[in-house]
């Protein structure tokens, strides 16, 4: 590696389990969290942010069990400028190959206020906190929250006293999503010219959407000499999100002639990020979100149309294929074999054994002699179908039948397996899905909350699968289920049902503990 | 109005109905189209590009509509580098007070190989129409489609000649979505540095969000002298869409210390705008879109809610009343008045008479007895469903009955009013909503093709209300209709039906106008 290629590469920081999981409403289970990091980790993200362990027993253990599986990653725990918080980081990330503590405090006249503090005695407590984590932890990374509203002055000497204290990543967080482009990289630049032992750190930008400039804005930093980017795929994140990973990799990569930065980004695996992803937050990405939207490879004004058969370039600046989007309609059907699936899948980025693939291919038979033709969204919502569906399942749906229409209440006839106990069950309720609901309520009493009911017709038409998501909490603890089916009313019944398991088993495991603890 | 303010004026040129409205699968009808201008000019946008005359009759008759119903709005008509299509395009608009025609040609290399155009062949042509343009209308716009990838001496030469051939409005579009910041205000300064005229006409920024960066691409234009920013609500547009009318406007507003200028835009009218534009289209908003998504309003983490709750400023860098977001969880349930409906829809946008309201108010209670708490998510999909609903069409369903499950095939019984006469049908399918469109195909025999079907729960829980789109198209017709009801296989009927009715009362039209040709 050439010092040039190496001035010029970009760290992508990726913040989805951290900072995306803290969208309201976009809560990921422990093996959803532990899938994505190692979908992360593949594609060649730098350093993942894998949550901040204080927050919830929840978010410390996956933080440490995502540090275990870790291959080439740095795994990032987050700490508040406490000393318990970063102790508590530490525990976390010490079982990763290379852990990253990130500490922060909010450093604006806004953030002194709420926290009462001095300038004086905001000095004193980073250099406290930061040798602190630098203590436990030789690659430890700081963020002054709120930074873009920071008096500059006082910036300086913050980021100064944390680097002094071995602080070896400074990340600058627009907070709010205040900046913009040319504010982004002046701020950069400022503290690159002004802080003594600048020269010896990382600068990171971290910058969120709320005025739509997040991607600008990370990228006007990095011309400036940032060389971390945090990010999340899909822009997932509080409020309007972060800066989104496929934005500002691509545009990198797209306009190289102005912007010659390189990430070790396989992009090709960008688009199967994004959809699993959407589907374990629930946040649906928009038909005309750039990169990885529906749309984003579509065209339609006749005008159009004749440039893009003339030549491809006219009107597309990057190729489907480049962040791994496959051809749409694809000769996937009733007749399709073995061999075929499991190269369709392979292309989709799921890799299957013999016996997965056995169960997969009954399903996706079962699925082409009711639909004419299978799509990749169709084989993606099976797969994440498959995957949360188990034969030892404690619930298990033997047989449903709902009557609804405009003469209400509708009604549904439901036989469930509960343990080793078949029952059936009549319930009415407000709609089809309420009336079926209400029958699993009846065969299993419990008292989680519904959180989130969620439908998404993944291919168009009538006959097209819904991926059903439901979200569940019970004593602070979220549990989710999925489901595809062409049947609305099916699909969520076992999305309820797959949450259902979920909750049984961690109360299984919670009473086991609990047997285990009086009898030792 | 003082010179500064006057130099620091930006004209908001929006172009939902003409760019948004050819994003594949976001077509709408003559209806719509005429009730989104309305808004729109009640908003305070200057210039509405209504449509593209020559491209369609439906699309020339829309333009006509939304000509004849301007308030204040300049409306405008696109046309390309030709006679017939200016012709047209002037047929159309000159009906509106404040009347303009755009016209356009592809300048980039690529653009000159596919039109087969010499440089000076592409300058004679460019004089020949923008001439040709002026001399119909005095208010003429001329883009050089993919300015941005036109060589500089080329793109001052062909602004040249349509500024003396009479343009007023020179547009620069970013037709790929392939530019940067910095780029986007280089182009700009270097034309009106260069080119002699510059300084008489407005020049226009036109983005694209390939790489999201379309909001700050826009801006860094009007930064260097551009002010018109063309753009769409919400983003919408081909691929990755346009600059966001939103994100533009409110960026400009919050950040007026770095970004002193001026719209005419009432920001309270956005969030009604960007509900209507996303139902119509079908183009659901991502939760963590920037201003108007779902979430952007929205905190999780205790760190942010403690902030909010000491100091709103602390996260918040709008509040949602800016935008027209009304308070989430209303008061509004089953005791709720006539008087206190009519104050909420009034909230929302929504204005009715004393007859709509006694409708409305009807349909409101019944919902009120179906479900505990009525969001504002509830009410605007409850006007949407009144607004596509008449007594005296011409389909009507009079009661349906759909029996679903694990054991399929779904069956569906349907009664329907087919003009005079009432039939009753039964009918299978593939899921509940395949065996329902069926009855209704069976009782209303038709060869229009299902080209969108869609479903949006609106509100959380198992009895929210779905909304439920779906668009037929027929002879290059569209026809779409929409319907929200607590279940979504009646809703999916209403919605077909709905579609059904306006294909009818189009056909029916045709007919009529026949037979008066055969008659005269």
């Amino acid at each position: 590696m050439t010092s040039t290629t190496e001035q010029n590469r970009v760290l992508i920081f990726d913040t989805t389990l951290r900072d995306g999981e803290q969208s309201p409403g976009a809560t990921m289970s422990h093996d959803e969290k532990l899938e994505i990091a190692a979908l992360l980790d593949e594609m060649g993200v730098d350093i993942i942010e894998a949550g901040f362990p204080i927050a919830s027993e929840g978010d410390f253990e996956a933080v440490k069990a995502i540090s275990k599986n870790a291959k080439n990653a740095v795994i990032c725990g987050l700490a508040r400028a406490s000393l318990t918080d970063i102790d508590r980081a530490w525990e976390a990330v010490k079982y990763a190959a290379r852990p990253r503590i990130h500490t922060f405090i909010g450093t604006s006249p806004l953030h002194r206020d709420i926290t009462a503090l001095t300038q004086e005695a905001m000095i004193d407590k980073i250099a406290a906190t930061v040798t602190h984590a630098r203590n436990l932890c030789d690659n430890v990374q700081w963020s002054p929250m709120d930074a873009t509203r920071t008096e500059h002055d006082f910036l300086c000497r913050v980021v100064e006293t944390a680097i002094k204290s071995g602080a070896s990543t400074i990340n600058i967080p627009d907070t709010v999503g205040y900046t913009a482009p040319r504010e982004s990289a002046d701020l950069i630049a400022m503290l690159l010219e002004r802080v003594p032992g600048a020269e010896k750190v990382v600068f990171s930008t971290h910058c969120h959407n709320d005025l739509g400039m997040a991607t600008a804005n990370s990228l006007a930093a990095v011309e400036a000499g940032a060389r971390q980017i945090e990010c999340t795929i899909n822009g997932l994140g509080e409020r309007a999100g972060n800066t989104a990973l496929e934005e500002v990799v691509m545009a990198m990569r797209v306009r190289h002639d102005i912007m010659p930065f390189d990430t070790a980004i396989d992009t090709t695996k960008i688009m199967n990020l994004s959809r699993r992803v959407a589907q374990v937050s629930g946040f649906a990405v928009q038909f005309n979100k750039a990169v990885v939207g529906k749309n984003a490879f579509l065209h339609e004004s006749g005008i159009h149309q004749d440039g893009v058969l003339k030549n491809v370039q006219t009107f597309e600046i990057m190729r489907p294929e480049d962040i791994g989007l496959t051809a749409k309609n694809i000769a996937m059907g009733k007749h399709s074999g073995r061999a075929a699936l499991r190269a369709k899948l392979a292309e989709l980025g799921f890799e299957l054994g013999d016996n997965q693939l056995k169960d997969v291919f009954v399903r996706f038979k079962a699925l082409a002699d009711r639909k004419k033709e299978i799509f990749d969204e169709d084989l993606v919502a099976l797969m994440q179908d498959t995957a949360s569906t188990g034969e030892n399942d404690y619930l298990q749906i033997r047989r449903l039948r709902v009557v609804c229409g405009t003469d209400g209440p509708q009604e549904a006839e439901l036989t469930m397996q509960v343990g080793d106990t078949e029952a059936t069950i009549d319930a009415t309720g407000d709609g089809p899905v309420d009336a079926t609901f209400n029958a699993v309520r009846m065969l299993y009493p419990h008292d989680a909350q519904l959180e989130l009911y969620q439908v998404h017709a993944v291919t168009e038409g009538t006959d097209a699968q819904a991926t059903v998501s439901v979200r569940l909490s019970k004593d602070g603890q979220v549990y989710s289920g999925q489901s595809a089916d062409t049947d609305t009313v099916v699909a969520s019944a076992r999305a309820y049902v797959n949450a259902l398991n979920r909750l049984h088993l961690h109360q299984n495991r919670a009473n086991n503990s609990a047997l285990m603890k009086s009898a030792g």
